[in-house]
């Protein structure tokens, strides 16, 4: 159980991959190749078919982290003369406020708390009473807690109210639902390396095409101008700027992988069946979720920190660490907490073994429940 | 010589790396493992060392190709109220205009023909009539042509002038020397996939520590401030955002090896007799470089496209790809022209294997000599 292989990635990323990804990266392509063009179309085509948006948007593939595509997607699907209301309930809500700063764009937050999805009839509200709003942000899945937000309620909302949607899906995509006739959305932002296992290196915005066509001299950025970058892709079929070759490969044979598990029904299912298990096990053992289960998503679930003193998180973190588990510290306001991811190439073997080791570490460090310190409201 | 093996890539990248450079990317780290971190400190380290520059400058790296970091170091080194002067003599020098544009930087162009360096005592005048010009920024190997800038001469004169230099070294950097003490500069930006031999996914910028210190707030983008990312970076070692894992490690990877090889001084050598094999052999087939040996960077080399009418430069291109050898179409507007690359993980064998291909496909093409059509002044 211990680290002869390389560690289970139990995060939000980066996370583990299959040993097949990995090795689709042990060849070097040419940007201009006719198979690596081949190869980017078919990873282009796959993920707007993951949304059922084929018909109605394309894909927009963009090189950096997953920030990188959710600041090109605000920045070119927004005119400069837009304003934007962003419903925040975690780190990634306020990021896509702080890109806003950044590049001098108008924005309004509606904030809850990491454990409260927002409220649609006060997303109504706002967007009623503020016409000069012109795009809605809203995130799917908001890793900071794992909390799972109402995304088809929202988009209804921002249709109704003629306003367009960007969706930062980076932890959901692939694994969780959405279908672009279902959920209207203008932009949905995601990555290589998250549901769909792909490694670090690549992100892509799924833009619907009537909306991006108008999206010229929007961005403030050469890099990040996914109107550039689509006009560039759709003459020649190659990247303005030199392609993560390798992660692109990675990710194509990723995206073989899922269609293999059954697309994102099959994807979601396994990522359930992980969260289950270490739900289950992780409450046996005293510890506390953040989120009631019906807020849940099956991407990262966020745990109280116990009250008992020999807990000390770092110890925990590290022995975990050694024994092959890698976790991920919190990141909330609201709670003292610590998080474990349920996505990746991991499945119920992996899951128990982590639980394993977690019951070993506490008997370790002399812990003999996880569970949390009655809070004053209880 | 065909392609059960990956084809050679004689380009300006991405690249041909070695075997033990892709087998660094089989395994998955996170990013916030002990080892990850220390690894990308020693690519740090070693970074700032190979310009002489571990005492003055700090390393910041960057997700995305070549283009971001040049973006993210003239967005972050220059003030909202700087104004550049930019060195133009090919696609490159282009670009960094086409930056200023989008981000709203005030900047004036010094062009020169692709085939021409700047003259520095210009350089001197344009600084001196103009007290605006807070940055210049120039172009190391301008790899639209193969060119070597005059980079030393272009500090002295910027340093003279008490302004701060921007160097673009994008395809030079790890192959032709520079050394911060002699050749001063605020900023050089280069990649992981030109001559330091990783692959594609990341960049990096090397800032003078005292100037970096004074560059908060001057970027337009969250996800391209390399202040921001230093800052982060300094704090607990990781990267603000996903970092690229997979590519990190293969440049750990990939500056062991270029270590090996006797560092810029051994990487440069088996450039420069790589570039000599093909300049010579290519002349002995009657084809004509664009440059004049002292102007020739062993980076990159721009032929003159030949007069014979059998010579269809696509046909040629796909002929040798077949073989295992893909070369790179020409971009210049000077002349009609192709090239040719000298850098990645090649050597003479391969380069001779190279010529010896075009031998063969310029006779299945019936082509006697790669002669150019004599151009009028001569």
């Amino acid at each position: 159980m211990s680290a002869d292989r390389d560690p289970w990635l139990l995060t939000p990323g980066p996370l583990t991959t299959s040993d097949s990804v990995k090795r689709a990266m042990l060849h070097d392509w040419g940007s201009r190749d006719r198979r690596f063009i081949a190869m980017n179309a078919e990873v282009r085509r796959r993920l707007v078919e993951l949304a059922g948006a084929a018909e109605t948007h394309v894909t927009v593939p963009i090189q950096g982290s997953g920030t990188f595509s959710v600041e090109a997607m605000l920045t070119t699907l927004m005119p400069r003369e837009g304003k934007l209301l962003i419903l925040v309930n975690g780190a990634y809500g306020k990021r896509m406020a702080k890109i806003c700063s950044y590049a001098g764009r108008a924005h309004v937050i509606y904030e809850t708390a990491e454990d409260t999805p927002p409220d649609v009839a006060e997303v109504k509200r706002r967007l009623a009473a503020d016409p000069a709003i012109t795009h809605v942000a809203a995130v799917y899945c908001e890793t900071t807690s794992g909390i799972l937000n109402p995304i088809a309620e929202i988009a209804a909302a921002v249709k109704a109210a003629g306003r367009s949607l960007l969706i930062d899906a980076m932890s959901a995509f692939g694994a969780l639902p959405i279908d672009a006739a279902s959920v209207p959305f203008d932009a949905l932002a995601a990555s290589s390396n998250k549901c769909l296992e792909g490694v670090p290196g690549m992100g892509f915005v799924l833009i619907r095409k009537s909306v991006l066509e108008r999206c010229a001299g929007n961005a403030p950025s050469l890099s990040l101008d996914l109107h550039d970058q689509w006009k560039a892709m759709e003459g020649n079929g190659q990247w303005r700027f030199t392609p993560p070759t390798h992660a692109i490969a990675a990710f194509h044979q990723a995206l073989e992988e899922h269609a293999a598990e059954g697309g994102v029904e099959g994807r979601g299912r396994r990522y359930r069946d992980n969260c289950k298990i270490l739900v289950d096990g992780m409450r046996a053992l005293g510890f506390e979720t953040l989120l009631p289960d019906a807020l849940q998503a099956p991407i990262i679930v966020t745990f109280r920190m116990p009250a008992d003193p020999r807990f000390r998180f770092q110890e925990f973190y590290d022995r975990l660490s050694a024994k092959g588990y890698v976790i991920y510290p919190g990141k909330l306001t609201v709670a003292d907490s610590f998080r474990i991811g349920c996505i990746g190439r991991l499945g119920a073997p992996e899951m128990k073994d982590a639980l394993a080791a977690i019951r070993a570490t506490l008997r370790e460090l002399g812990v003999e429940s996880g569970a949390p310190a009655r809070v004053a409201a209880e």
